[in-house]
């Protein structure tokens, strides 16, 4: 049994956007008892991650951890065609992924109680991100 | 076919406990012999990983690693309810990640020689952290 | 339904090695329409990501920053068996991650038009590397 599902989902620049009520609506509507949900973005300057979602400090820390990880502007990359965050989006995204499985137990998402689904914008201006949601068991 | 068992898996503060073994056991226990297997532990700072099972010194060159990656007690985070090392520990799981496939055929896990599964706990004190493992084919 | 391939892959050294191609016949030998495709590399020194296809400044510039996350011969590294890129390549294999999900829909890898499935070797010298492609729908 499996289900697919293409999200659009509008991001408003750099940052978090928490997409698990979508994954789980996904999730509840394949019918799948037990077994994986995948989620994957279509693009190579965003990502997909799974962390804390009360405390939204912990976002803006993970954002000043990203600029480390990849800078904005880093007089290094030669790859800057599309401005300072070009370049700093692909090393993010690849740092954080843009795949990620969560497993599925009595029809629904096994995520612990602190765990959110968020898509991660690491482009500074806004855009549409296809996310493809696949639930297999 | 698929199979899902929750592991309770205790820590004892920051470093590697290897679970190999007890992923391998629930694959040859679901009858599955040719699919994936997911391994998915519920909370936001741990992180699962595959590595060098042979040389000890490699996991703990990778938490010198890690502490460039993600610092304790870094000035910059906002988020620090938990003390020093909680926003260190978010920061870690992101990179490293909360969910790991692994190819199975013929019944079994499809590791490297050299690669075994780890659970990372990047708090300084031992969690008891849950840990699902499901396999489907 | 599911479908299990082992490809080698030869390596020229540290840099990237496009698999789509491999990947993408896999899947259509497959003849799952709907499912997941998972690769899967059997080392601990390279890994698997998903960057873009396009301006290949990006991949010299993401090993510009593995440089940073995890340079060569740092004095800090206890494990150097192997060389000054021993340690560098398990750090890096950790971030990046030896496996990856793409969905499959309509019989074909959902990937965006700007993704490409890459090879990621860590090591200096060239390597025959294990990866496995398994598909299931």
């Amino acid at each position: 049994m499996s289900a697919q599902t293409i999200l659009s989902i509008a991001t408003r620049g750099r940052g978090f956007t928490e997409i698990t009520d979508e994954v789980a609506h996904v999730v509840r509507g394949s019918g799948v008892r037990v077994g994986l949900c995948n989620v994957f973005v279509r693009h190579t300057s965003c990502s997909l991650t799974i962390t804390e979602n009360a405390d939204p400090a912990v976002r803006r820390d993970l954002e000043t951890l990203a600029a480390r990880w990849a800078p904005d502007g880093d007089p290094a990359y030669r790859h800057a065609d599309e401005g300072d965050d070009d370049m700093a989006a692909h090393g993010r995204s690849v740092l954080s992924g843009v795949s990620l499985q969560v497993p599925v137990g009595d029809g629904r998402l096994l995520l612990g109680t602190w765990q959110g689904v968020y898509l991660w914008e690491h482009r500074h201006a806004g855009h549409t991100r296809q996310v493809v949601v696949t639930v297999i068991g």
